[in-house]
């Protein structure tokens, strides 16, 4: 118990933060392209939303399902399936003191592993780029985790 | 780094306490919301679900979709990708030590942007009302991440 | 205010610890769970998947919905919906600082019911086993996040 000290001023959390923030953001610009693809492409999920653009056709006819917005959704899904784990396990992480150089080793390894999985994601790049960009970002989470059960452990 | 302080007991840190619980405890009401309107409506994702209501119908016509839980559910999807952040964000901002005034704006802000998010995902508002909302929440985390990045920079 | 101390090395938190890392780590095995029903079922989402899987058949024809597959992801969906506000409401509720007896009590009846919602789901048990499991976690952070309103509420 000893070893899970108070380490919120610390180099490690400072460094926790900085990627935690890196990540979330890069995970709300999904939203962001989201919007951008219903707007520029005009395909909607609810009729009110039609009203945002202009249009010569029928409203009702952009309440429709298109592959680049779906593409973009399920990117985004991922990044919440992923990154809040991370964000959580990686604070946990933080808390117990590890080494600043193994700690960056961590967050950077993740927060560069989830920028090539939406590149991979977004430009439908061959497999098995996304799914190595994936289990990568995968490995560093469970990694941490690892960490924190062993050294927090209280069942 | 001398700015990143213990603040977990300062009154920042309880008033970041108070609205991210009243913001996770939104989001949990739309999982209370879907399962009503799929009890009343009668819309089920899995077929052992349809043993909790009683009908006269075939069983199997009730695994369906409908397009109010549709829109139930893509609001509480909107809640996960926005209050997450906001949650996680907040957390980092807390302990960067801010005005308290500034934090309530922020913390009150957001609050107040999601809730009007969800009454006007809800009752279908005519458009700008929702993505209004919306961009007031993602700016309210943009400007907390702005102070988190600034104050605690360390790559 | 003084009620909210420091209690980031108390067992109090070791064990929110425990209990939220395995909470994550379970929702995560959903990731797993999907990818080995995509690749042994041969169901995917984007074309560029189908190159992981040997076949004989058109590739365009493996980008489908299946209904295992979507079963597996409506669970992993409902993780994030509950063992989230779990996750953030748990840490708040961690530093308010409960006895330790109530805080174990909250802590594994949680993940318990979470574990049974996850086999309830996968196994497609009678309901209402599943409505049941989802209830109990949804009461026990309702609970939580009472306690959290009523020591740390700063409006």
């Amino acid at each position: 118990m000893a070893e899970v000290v108070h380490m919120i001023d610390s180099e490690v959390f400072l460094a926790f933060s900085t990627y935690a923030t890196i990540a979330v953001l890069k995970m709300m610009l999904m939203s962001l392209m989201t919007s951008y693809f219903r707007l520029t492409k005009q395909v909607f999920s609810n009729l009110e939303d039609t009203a945002l653009v202009k249009t010569t056709e029928d409203r009702k006819k952009l309440v429709r399902v298109d592959p680049d917005v779906e593409r973009v959704r399920r990117c985004h899904l991922n990044d919440l399936e992923n990154i809040v784990p991370f964000v959580v396990i990686g604070l946990l992480y933080a808390l117990t003191g590890p080494d600043l150089s193994m700690a960056l080793l961590h967050f950077r390894v993740f927060v560069g592993s989830r920028f090539i999985h939406t590149v991979a994601y977004m430009m439908a790049l061959p497999q098995p780029t996304r799914a190595l960009a994936f289990g990568v970002g995968l490995f560093i989470t469970f990694s941490m985790a690892y960490r924190v059960l062993t050294t927090a452990l209280f069942l």
